[in-house]
């Protein structure tokens, strides 16, 4: 049941490189709300940021194996995406194999699980997102699978995908969606801006988003402290 | 029974601002050892510290509709506080809102749930304590209230409590003990002076403290392992 | 059942220094894989690293009095290994203990408890290693043991043994394995600053460990999606 | 700082026992789903179920001095209420306690901490409600406060409230709220009985609350797969 | 985006039922180990056990409005499978929805959050598996989907694939592989059986599965500690 | 580095039996505290219970072929005891291994990892203390080791150590110490018989214990509410 899936179509790399400057909320929120993996997802190092097309992984419980079967998959504008069949926070992903995927032009990973060399990483500005970081040492005994669907961190991911991580997570854009939710993020960003000015001269969220009616009507009631 | 309390009376800010020199756990020993929220509330950002009067927000469940209503009640000073009814780690807050908190004067945010945009918080230098970081989008929809006594992480905060933040976490004091409380941390602090300068100088806490006589009265031993 | 047992046998001074150069990672994986303690054992301040020699304190929940024995037992190089006997996330050390270690020379702190001080630790450069960070006190009522075999985090600690720890976490190498584990991670260092070059030059890990042929035996195959 | 406080007010017995018809979840909708502890407190033993007036502990970590002080403070109907200072989930409770409660006629244990003896407790029916199960012992050295307001497990309990807990958990009832949320339980009680008998006799929610509606409106459409 | 999809094709009644025999680790490891959920999904009440088609149910957090329109989706022998959209343990599910569900035959629930009234579901013996039991309330604000593909606790679930869930947990069958692994449960069991009867009368798994070469080639070897 | 210690000294038979009348929580007390397991290793069913003299088996994570190895090691009266060397809560042990230890005597198992095959396990009277129950296949590609120390749970055991397991989890006492913990445990059963009944009676620990005095010495007082 393991195969490697070679080239499969992938979001376009001018579509995916559109997306620098919309970060994981603006197209969690531009696309309803969908595609956000688990909060424990968390950047190796701070202020990481990367945009990719997802190359996708299945590997077995503390077994790096198909790891390095994955990198010669990779390519420019890639992010490798890991998900182990059954939990674990071994260390599955150090300096290394970090090397030989920036030398492809690997914009980063996402393993739902450890990985190791911490420091070293983001001395190389190799961006990770992962579930722990752990030295623990992983086996190459067992199968997988490279280029099939997974569920990586609670969302499915397929590979081409476009995937998209910052300091507030990683978000799964389909492929074909990635156009039009680049559109919205476009149009998300461009009304947040107008909002933003607005809020910092002072105005209120419950004046600019006309919330007051609504709120009065389900019954929000006011009372004065000071004169109690 | 949804209510939003206004003016609630608050901790002077002459004696907030006092309380600037003192860490949580400094405040923390000097009221006694209470009044500590649980260890998971952690600083977006490190290095974070924040000391303010509390508004309160009670909130449903991935519903950050009245937190729009709170910052209507924060001013110069103030800290928010968010408790959910229920637990979630959504991402409740984020850049628009702590733009808008900011140009109120407020100092900070402490949630117990998720915010979001944590890169953009970092950059603005808001200060937030939260349970985690995660880009899920939040609702609108359902009431909740504004300065009620509210149980944030495991403490009780009412409106107008002091709440002093930083890298060791967040610490809640009582508006009416916060004047004793703020003495106490000064005379802490000194004594801490002096204990710190005799350490420094190579001096032990079994001395300095006095404990071996009650060490022994216990019936602590001393073997020597070179002796076997 | 206390004891405190003074002048326990350690690893030579020469020796331990000699694991200057070389991460928790390759140490672990140089030693067969084993002693690394759980991975909720992170740096209080990111980057931290250091080589000591285990002055080990078993010590009672939420009680910090033994610490402040074990301070004496301390000297130039060691590092203090401290487990409790029940679980608890209190803040059990802070700048003050930090202090005084650091005045005796001593190395760094890993402890499976909380710790608190977290910013002045960071300014002051001494490095701790702990479950979490936490401003809550503790007692000085219970008897422990200082220098006898503790279990931290999942891993029997003896005194003496030497504990490394960095941003991946920390690992303890038994005192009479010393030498020959610092024979192998030179080596295993060696070998890895090869195949560093290799990989960076674009060469794939599947060809320079030859995997290729043990792949394709355990049945691995390849589909070309384009022809799909 | 440490009192214990004699006598305080209770919900009348007679107001208690009414309760008895009414389950964790009716209560907490009743009162407007409010005053639910943390879900992490289960009984220790299944169908077990208690109604009582809270009598409060507030509790050093894995010390359980104040357990025995309480003792002498509870009677006829109480519900013996324990919150730790830090987070600890030591055996601070098991059979001895036990007795001694029954035997003054308190109804059960709620507990944000460890118990033990968990088969004894089943065999003598004394019902617990606890965040672990653990034998690990406590000590006895430092005071703590009886009948004072807590936060148990996320929820403020203050001395003399109601508190009901069965298999979905533990929900307090401030004093003051009884005899109005008792009311309102038989009101959703007897309305939750009409519904029940229409939705087995194969009606749907979706008529009985008359959702269609509101559903419609919010744009929720059907599509037929049998069409596909 | 919100979609209520009838009618969706389902495993056959009669390969579904012919599953009964066969528990969760059979099924998974009959169809290669995969399609199991995480472990946290427990039953609610011991040694329940459900084999049925999914009608998928994907809903917002803290909140249970699809759940009453998905009733309508269910009939004779499906097994409603709800996957919030970010994490909640709120309690989604009590008996009113099991009595509307069993009326129509359906088999169970599994819900990748909570339920409550528990004690009633042991009593009805409609069996759940649940992440959590809650007695908190949900509010019926936000459409969500029904019979679209959704994660469920780390695994995809299909409408119409079979789940069968134990006392081991959950795991989840493909529409199109379900006859394959019936056929594949069915050998693995026979197999076993008679494993099993060779177990029973003393013989080793290591002469059974023939491991000794195995391990002897990798290098175990044995020592006498009586030599010692 | 793997080997298979055969023939290890276990605690004698007699003295094994004897422990019978005694709980986990009793032995725990009986030798000072010490040898607990983890809160979260939980009987599979309730109400087990077991004592027996270690097998202890080292385990790669998500691989059970040494627990194949171990069972050969196996005789009446024994108890195994299984530790993976990185975190899993894989199903690495059900039934059928259950059969083999059965047939050869084996009290029970205690695994710092998943079991499967509750249901059965629980109808056969095995008794099992894990941390999770899973259905997760195991692979059998990596030696460990038997009967050599492990690290289960955050205890250090021995093989041939004593390990008795009920409701309250899980203690090890060391070969050496069984037959004085032993008597320390008859003594400590026949004291708490007389304090049990004692305490039925109605009298109270404060008194019994003799506690009021140090009590008051601390500090303690009482205010009487009514009082008020």
């Amino acid at each position: 049941m393991s195969v490697v899936v070679t080239n499969p179509r992938r979001v376009a790399r001018a579509t995916a490189e559109a997306f620098a400057p919309y970060g994981v909320a603006t197209v969690h929120e531009a696309q309803g709300r969908k595609g956000l993996l688990a909060s424990y997802m968390r950047p190796v190092w701070p202020r990481a940021r990367a945009v990719g097309t997802a190359v996708t992984v299945s590997i077995a419980p503390a077994d790096n194996w198909m790891i390095h079967v994955a990198v010669e998959q990779c390519g420019e504008g890639d992010m490798l995406v890991v998900a182990p069949t059954s939990p674990s926070d071994a260390g599955y992903f150090g300096e290394l194999l970090a090397c030989s995927l920036a030398a492809r032009g690997v914009v980063g990973l996402v393993i739902d699980a450890g990985c190791r060399d911490a420091a070293a990483l983001a001395e190389m500005r190799f961006p990770v997102w992962s579930k722990a970081v752990s030295a623990q040492g992983t086996v190459k005994e067992t199968l997988g699978s490279v280029n099939v669907p997974v569920v990586c961190a609670g969302q499915l991911v397929h590979p081409g995908d476009l995937v998209i991580a910052d300091d507030d997570g990683v978000v799964v854009v389909r492929r074909a969606e990635a156009e039009a939710v680049l559109r919205a993020s476009e149009a998300r960003e461009k009304k947040e801006e107008a909002t933003r000015a607005r809020l910092k001269a002072g105005e209120l969220g419950l004046d600019i988003y006309g919330m007051r009616e609504a709120l009065a009507k389900k019954g929000l009631r006011y009372a004065d402290a000071s004169n109690g």
